[in-house]
């Protein structure tokens, strides 16, 4: 089993906060990181990018800590984490029954984890509930379970053997009467920018929720199952549901991404880093990784948006909505957005709001042209400033020029490093003409807008 | 400003992860780590613990850990972390607004902090919004807002300073046109268990929000301050609220604590431990913080819960409830759970479930005794697995022994060290007599349970 071999810890990676002087220059000089970072110059350089440019320049070291950062599971032991930390406790004295330190089920629920795809190589979240039935008379800190679903998360996984690994790591070093693991994983879709298929029912997740026990609950219909779900109710989930273990399907939607050649350069790269991080590019499951990685990446230089929006390019202003110069505030709310992190490479994903001053909304084939100029200014290497910025001088000349843009994003770079801040999102204005000097505009716009969750 | 100055980075403080080897050696021989750990031996023992007791030799040690990984702050540069994420940003390029690298408002939102209150040591919880204008066409990496904010967090704090302080700092380092902070402060509320008034409306928290502006939001009448909250909507925050920074009374309640005399051992150990931390006890703020701290410890042990429960002893079943032997299931939920963690001398709190056969239920001297129960047990040292099972043996006899208690709690352990898991919380279960033997009960009991928030 992965956890239980012996390596040294990295302390380092431990949280991505700049280490400061000598740390910090071991770290940039390490073997590991330098074949991380070339092998991000070639995905850059294939992505049309210049590597000095000043946004960019430190993108391949960054890349490099926040991989190493999300697979320092690799490095850290099961055991150094539970041992020292199992602790005496009586269970019930007399007659039948079970608690303390004597079969009563121990859960802690909803630790927000996040691990990376082995199958595509981005971060997926998850929402874990692990739990243990103690024996022995001996509990474990309860932050030790949350440690322990950490070194595996923190690897390159799917999630039902991310569920099997924590659940036989605690089975083994706790040696207890039985252990679970509920975990929900969420996976970001990316849309499919095929010509003239911009779906707006596009579903931004791929969810799945997957369960593993052993010892008492190693068979599915064990009573203790009752009780640890019963512990889990209102989260609308049920054994059939957890236990249907089939993997005829990967969950990963980079599975369907169309097949066909991809630059073996950038192929050969993604693999390297693989290897840098330890990890067997020909095993089973990471054998296509690499080029799933490389499709992927290159929808952001390949898709035919540019194409789609030069279709409206000279359509005057009437055709997309009468404007008149009137004080009257109109939006358009929720486009959806999609983009990668230029300082990461990471995904962010939200949604785009514009006000804009007019008597009448945009007409249906208006709404459609503005969603592509949001997915025209998403779908490349970005940073959310900058576009918001785009958005706003592109859209300005269509509607009067009196605008008020405001783009509202999770950012995957947020909760896959070191700060792993989960609940966070960003907010960005950009303000164009009157909007500009009349606070009570910005402010009816503002409260039009719904409250933000994704 | 306290930002500003040179330290060290401490690497071993970093997370809290067991270290392994060396540096834990370093951590451990550290002598403010000993100095900590000696006076947190002196606390327990005036609390009447043996400090040789297995679940609590290695207290002092954790407790050291954990308040130096709280206030890793002092150690830590707001320097090293904005220089190198400042990126060239330009702005709107025509006419009259605001946008990307100029003006145009970032808000990073919902960052889930914690803090230790300077007047009674106890962590708090900060839900923190931190933006900024940028001006001179260069934009700050969105996660050093984060981590920013955290290296003012982890320190001893008052809400209005740490808003002040990540605001200055802002402003200092990455010189835009205005930065603003606003933190939602919400400090755990222990009751008060003076004879006879177990208030069973006590609320758990006392919460604040406050606010802090420099630059463009340096007057609380700025137009800025309109996008700001604009983009906080739904928040239910507005000018008047945030902006009333009248200090006439601290919030945090261990202020209101009846005043007495202190064990002073105690006091000069929690002195010392300030002292360790590199602060001065003699602080106005910090004052009177070691007699407070050592007041509420000593409520743990001082409360006069144990003679109100002996006042039940004896009291036959019938008295709180006819118990027949039948099989309908009856329940006494939401009792409210207040006690100390002691592996880690923080609280945790929750409620408190108990499931019975029975054909009627307890009557109000009854549910008044359960609750009682639960108090007697919460208010010590305590784990959550004996506190399940010390409960439920001592209601059973008085139920009919057919019995399941099911405990949820929040540990502030699990945010207030390394891991700071949010919104993970714990559930324990006993189950005694024929609950034991029958899943469809303790089925159709947890699904009774109302869903877990608090």
């Amino acid at each position: 089993m992965g956890a239980l071999h012996d390596c040294h810890y990295d302390l380092g990676l431990e949280n991505g906060i700049n280490l400061g002087g000598c740390v910090e220059l071991d770290f940039e000089q390490d073997p590991q990181t330098v074949v991380i970072e070339d092998a991000v110059k070639v995905l850059l350089e294939g992505l049309g990018e210049d590597i000095n440019r000043e946004g960019i320049r430190k993108t391949p070291l960054r890349v490099a800590k926040a991989l190493r950062e999300g697979t320092r599971g690799y490095n850290q032991k099961v055991k150094d984490v539970i041992q020292g930390a199992l602790f005496p406790e009586v269970g019930v004295e007399n007659g039948v029954g079970q608690a303390g330190g004597a079969g009563g089920l121990v859960l802690v629920r909803d630790l927000d984890l996040f691990s990376y795809c082995e199958s595509c190589l981005l971060p997926f979240q998850v929402k874990c509930h692990v739990g243990y039935i103690p024996s022995g008379q001996r509990v474990v800190g309860l932050s030790k379970l949350s440690r322990v679903a950490d070194i595996f998360a923190k690897r390159l996984q799917d999630p039902q053997r991310l569920a099997d690994e924590i659940c036989l790591a605690l089975q083994h070093w706790i040696k207890p009467t039985g252990a679970a693991v509920v975990l929900h994983c969420s996976h970001i879709h990316f849309p499919s920018f095929a010509p003239g298929c911009l779906d707006s029912d596009h579903s931004k997740w791929v969810k799945v929720v997957v369960g593993s026990g052993s010892g008492s609950f190693e068979k599915d219909d064990s009573a203790m199952w009752v009780d640890f779900l019963g512990l889990l109710r209102h989260k609308d989930i049920n054994l059939e549901t957890i236990h249907s273990r089939t993997k005829a399907s990967c969950w990963c939607p980079s599975r369907s991404l169309k097949t066909g050649p991809s630059k073996s350069g950038m192929v050969a790269a993604v693999g390297s880093i693989i290897q840098s991080l330890g990890q067997d590019p020909c095993r089973k499951e990471l054998m296509g990784t690499p080029n799933r990685f490389v499709k992927w990446l290159m929808s952001f230089k390949d898709s035919n948006l540019e194409m789609e929006l030069s279709e409206f390019n000279g359509i005057p202003l009437r055709t997309i909505g009468r404007v008149n110069y009137k004080e009257h505030i109109k939006s358009e709310l929720n486009l959806s957005l999609w983009s990668l992190c230029e300082h990461h490479l990471l995904p962010f994903y939200g949604l785009v709001h514009i006000g804009y001053m007019s008597d009448e909304e945009v007409n249906p084939k208006g709404k459609s042209l503005l969603q592509s100029i949001v997915h025209f200014y998403g779908f490349k290497l970005q940073v959310q400033e900058r576009l918001t910025r785009q958005i706003a001088e592109t859209v300005a000349p269509l509607l009067g020029g009196d605008l008020m843009v405001v783009v509202e994003a999770n950012h995957t770079c947020m909760i896959s490093r070191g700060i792993e801040k989960f609940g966070s999102n960003t907010a960005t204005i950009a303000v164009l003409g009157r909007f500009s000097n009349d606070p009570a505009a910005r402010s009816k716009f503002l409260q039009s807008i719904p409250s933000y969750s994704l």
